[in-house]
């Protein structure tokens, strides 16, 4: 695995892999790498000839009481598991050759990110949009991968792909969970032991929903109820949003047909936790 | 010459000329073409291998109460002026194929374009970079060209590739005059005999300024307010802005030194004309 910081020699050397014919998987990452990563890896190793891997804690997507210091922060072990899953290339950029001083411009998604985690977070996903937008064009992958987890992201993701004509595929992957079902996440290492244990509320809460959906529940306010009473029981627990949406969309819906949006965002104590799980009904 | 409207075809013809080690220019138009247009050309197939053209008047760029509908088309006149000056491949799309209906993504500079025609044409520049962003995305080309009468559009196009990192070099080639100096542009075709005439004054305020400042004079406020005598002497003028700032970011200067933009706005009737020179004061 080569490891660079350096965009020219990113751009150099995928530009060569491509001259030489090979497809170009890319896998962005903030680090602090888990089994869902891994899983995202794993599958783009598998579809692509050479793969890139970027870690890159993004201080533009972070409001200013969020995260960004405290994000967990370990190159040495995420460099040994890249080389592990036989990553070809790693991007570990400078913030400061990513954003210079007089950095100025932004892209943005104005419809799906208006919604959810985008109220919630205020700038988040124009800081998400923006540097995707930097990555692709500097890595200039064939094929990209996003995880399910986060799956407003991917969506809004797509959509910039298609509004502005990148010339990469996105790829969605499957969210991996803990064993009690918890969605993985970096930030699960903040949560306290209590913290922990109850924070397996948002997936029973999800099954729950998807139990009421599959048998003849067609309305959103009577299982999102159903699914507050869950999560409300954790005394830890602090609800941020719980949405059923249209699923290609997130626009809200009032009856539940065809690909359907099933979130939550929950903290547990000061840790924002998100999940979701999509649910077809004909 | 090639033409078409499809951006898979595009894409593709593009994709294998730079497989064939072809440097590839683009040249990004509305169409209407002048003879500035056209040195933008002939200096693009010089440097380029392949050069693409594209012509298409941008919705996103016109604000509601401007010219979109009476901006002058002429296509048959356009393809045969390129086939003319040897242009490869010209790209002439469909509106409903460059914005989908639900079309929602936006790329925005957020400085350089507040200034000057950003104040006057809100919305303006950020249907111009986003529309710049589809275009090098789907063209992907080596080297991009814009027109020095276009200053601050040429500046924040620079900034834009820059901060986004697209793999063009953007260059930006000399403002074309009328043989009376009046800087070409589409828009001339609007001008009454009469406005036509007067329009004359806004080179003439140019060059003052420039012989002002060759001069002895450092203080943008005398220098502008000599232009200004100049240009209101004429009936039809009425100013949008007249300005003298630093040319590397359009920042406002109280002492003139290095390279200095000198830009003037003016309605003639309802025309809006726009010319600049750049000074180098030492």
């Amino acid at each position: 695995m080569i490891t660079t910081k350096s965009i020219a020699k990113i751009k150099k050397l995928v530009g060569e892999s491509r001259k030489n014919g090979k497809t170009v998987g890319f896998v962005p990452t903030m680090g602090a790498l888990h089994k869902g990563h891994l899983s995202l890896i794993d599958k783009a190793k598998k579809e692509s000839d050479y793969l890139v891997v970027s870690i890159f804690i993004n201080p533009l997507q972070f409001g200013p009481s969020e995260d960004f210091k405290k994000y967990p922060r370990n190159i040495k072990k995420d460099k040994q598991l890249l080389k592990k899953h036989e990553v070809n290339l790693l991007f570990y950029p400078q913030a400061d050759k990513i954003y210079t001083p007089d950095f100025s411009t932004f892209v943005q998604e104005k419809k799906i990110s208006k919604k959810l985690c985008g109220k919630s977070r205020p700038g988040h996903f124009q800081g998400v949009t923006t540097i995707v937008t930097k990555l692709f064009n500097i890595v200039q992958p064939d094929l990209s991968y996003f995880g399910q987890k986060d799956y407003q992201q991917a969506l809004i993701i797509k959509k910039i792909a298609k509004d502005l004509n990148f010339a990469t595929k996105i790829k969605i992957a499957p969210t991996i969970r803990e064993k009690d079902k918890l969605a993985l996440s970096s930030r699960n290492a903040y949560l306290s032991r209590k913290e922990r244990k109850e924070s397996r509320a948002i997936y029973r809460a999800l099954t729950q929903a998807k139990k009421m959906i599959k048998g003849k529940e067609k309305n959103p306010k009577i299982i999102i109820k159903e699914m507050k009473k869950i999560i409300t029981k954790e005394p830890a627990a602090k609800i941020d949003y719980i949405e059923i949406r249209n699923a290609k969309n997130l626009e809200k819906i009032k009856t539940i047909e065809g690909k359907t949006f099933i979130g939550a965002a929950v903290y547990f104590g000061k840790t924002r936790l998100i999940d979701n799980i999509i649910v077809s009904k004909n």
